[in-house]
């Protein structure tokens, strides 16, 4: 067998961090489209949002009450409670035209705006209310009203652009007043899987095959990250069938990623047209599972070649095309959840390697603890659909019963 | 002021396991449909699924190597090669015909089925081939074969009814060939926002207003959970208004969430309504923030009555409505994350309340941090977009600095 041209290029199996460092050289242009709030979803502002508003807009009630002046209702005690003639009563909404004066209260309800001349409120349980009179029977409190601006300030910068939108950044974007914001266009990712051996679920298997997969996860992936994936159908081991496919694929898409084909086999053919008719940036990466990757140009495209083990390449997407999106949409979200574990047992690393070995995390009494489940082969999905969490066990880390680890929750 | 009815109730300021358990006392059906699996991410298996195949379906090879017979390989050494012929070359997806006999290999790729006779593998990593002979220089491995259904068993049960389609799960699913399969169909969600004071972001905000934020969150927390929300316009503070639009929501959706309107003010109208023309099941929760959430029927649908404060009614979707959803469609996911965290900080804590304070948490070091950011107001939005994580703080828990304590991720 010929050694790969690539192996003798100094980006050959890489650290995880060189791969990342070397991924975020190959860049793609985003776009910008401005789209209502309610369909912003998952989605990444491109502009800094400065707030439209004070939040609050104005002083208000922060209980249901009366809105009083609180020299007059100092002295109020359960025994000897104050009275004060109730001259109207707010509803939210609406605004008082009357300046409160010594001796009145004006019935207040939660949110409405604090009437001229009052400092303070008493919320109604501390109160009893006969015809337009009300009896106090404690002094009223000045924290009850929320002040103006108290929460944001009118042309504060609130959202830098890049931020993720989940549904409480919405809700802040509808508070400020915003009814529609400009969002990164989502990229179109043609995903092809290749191999002779792949027929598509529903099929009858023949003697050989295997169900294809690969593409169901990637397009899941692809769509937790708030993106477009183009499933292609899979692609046989010829190299004008995956050139024609790669070419498709670089005209109608904006990234590609290919599953399988990667490793040194004679028909791992995307390495192989990757090497004689494309651009590899870098090949191979120190982490485990997942080790074959490439990342480079295909045309005016970039792709990852993610290997065909089905674990592999849902971690490759995890570690290494997850924070390229994020990259290339300037994107400071979604955030990877990552929490320390305590291993309840020895787990098997692979040294000098980056080890995500798949585990169920639990919150158990006064910990968390982290323990493998079925065999961790590569090929084994089914390790991954039992599993919660993945370990983040560096290079030379020991990985040993009761250490405290970092986990990725899945 | 009249005291509202319900307080007098048994079920009026329940605890959040009560108000849990009361709540799935009130069902509603669901009803299934079929999807190709490629629709289906983020929604609920309606049936258990056994595997149509064995994964792998045969056995075959881990590795790109040759398929030999170990007995003609086990003296190999790097000075004492053993040389065998090759018969064949064996790509993934193709299937011998012939039976391997000592003093013979099949060049055999990654995934390809193992030919009969073969009993182990050498990865082509300790070989060296010249013409039709190979040279090898240690020898074969059993352990490089894949054990047909050594992953799944045919017909072995995998996923129960319930389980939540994650893009590993439909991976899975693939894997076993299934292109289709039955799913809950996504349930309608009424949300209703309440108040004289709320106005659409977008239009100018007169005194007294301020934007309506609340249906923007709980859209986008319904659509996380995979379900179909559909925002009516705000209801101003009349009966009639109410009543139109709670009837209108009844018939179009399979649940009706209210925002505002709730508490004990005169123009607490969504409470008021409820008591006198609804179903009240329980009323109002011993949590802070959001101790005022109602549930109950309005003719035959459920609703769910959330405060109008921002951080109080997301945090009653995310601790009250979220696991009803999961109930109602009896489903496993998603998960939420809860990690354990160290406290920067004494928190100010409500007694006999659980308290979901909003914080920040970090993974620093050898250990995991939680602190405060903002103030802790529960108007304010902003205290929850600056946050990641909300503390779950028991019943008379002291929440005190250094104190290890569980958090919420969001």
């Amino acid at each position: 067998m010929a050694t790969p041209l690539f192996s003798n290029n100094k980006n050959y199996f890489v650290s995880l961090e060189e791969a990342l460092k070397l991924s975020k050289t190959i860049k793609i242009p985003t776009f910008e489209e401005k789209l209502p709030i309610e369909n912003t979803l998952h989605r990444v502002l491109t502009n800094d949002i400065y707030s439209k508003i004070n939040d609050p807009p104005f002083d208000n009630s922060s209980m249901d009450g009366y809105a009083v002046i609180y020299s007059d209702t100092k002295t109020a005690t359960e025994n000897e409670p104050i009275e004060l003639e109730i001259i109207e009563t707010l509803p939210a909404g609406e605004t008082s035209n009357q300046k409160l004066t010594s001796g009145f209260a004006i019935k207040i309800m939660t949110g409405a705006p604090i009437p001229d001349g009052a400092d303070s409120i008493i919320m109604v349980e501390k109160t009893k209310k006969t015809n337009n009179k009300v009896l106090l029977y404690s002094p009223s409190f000045p924290n009850y009203i929320r002040i103006k601006g108290e929460n944001l300030s009118k042309n504060e910068l609130i959202f830098k652009k890049g931020t993720y939108l989940t549904p409480r950044e919405i809700g802040l974007l509808a508070t400020m007043g915003f009814s529609e914001v400009s969002v990164i266009k989502q990229l179109k990712i043609s995903i092809i899987s290749t191999g002779d051996e792949l027929i598509a679920p529903g099929k009858e298997l023949l003697p050989g095959q295997i169900y294809e997969s690969n593409s169901y996860v990637l397009e899941g992936l692809i769509k937790e990250m708030g993106h477009i994936p183009i499933r292609h159908n899979s692609v046989s081991d010829t190299i004008d069938d995956l050139r024609e496919e790669l070419d498709k694929a670089s005209n109608i898409s904006d990234l590609i990623i290919t599953s399988g084909g990667v490793s040194m086999g004679d028909f791992d053919l995307v390495r192989k047209i990757m090497e004689e008719e494309g651009n590899i940036l870098f090949w191979r990466i120190k982490i485990k599972p997942g080790s074959p990757p490439l990342f480079g140009k295909w045309k005016n495209k970039p792709i990852f070649g993610l290997p065909g083990n089905p674990v592999s390449s849902h971690v490759v997407f995890q570690i290494l095309i997850n924070p390229w999106l994020k990259f290339i949409t300037n994107a400071n979200g979604p955030t990877p959840k990552i929490v320390k574990a305590k291993l309840l047992e020895n787990i098997k690393l692979k040294k000098e390697f980056i080890n995500f070995s798949r585990v169920i995390v639990e919150n158990i009494g006064t910990e968390m603890i982290a323990y493998t489940t079925t065999h961790q082969g590569s090929g084994n999905l089914h390790s991954l659909t039992a599993s919660n969490a993945l370990t983040i066990l560096p290079y030379n880390e020991k990985g040993t019963k009761n250490q405290i680890v970092d986990v990725l929750l899945l």
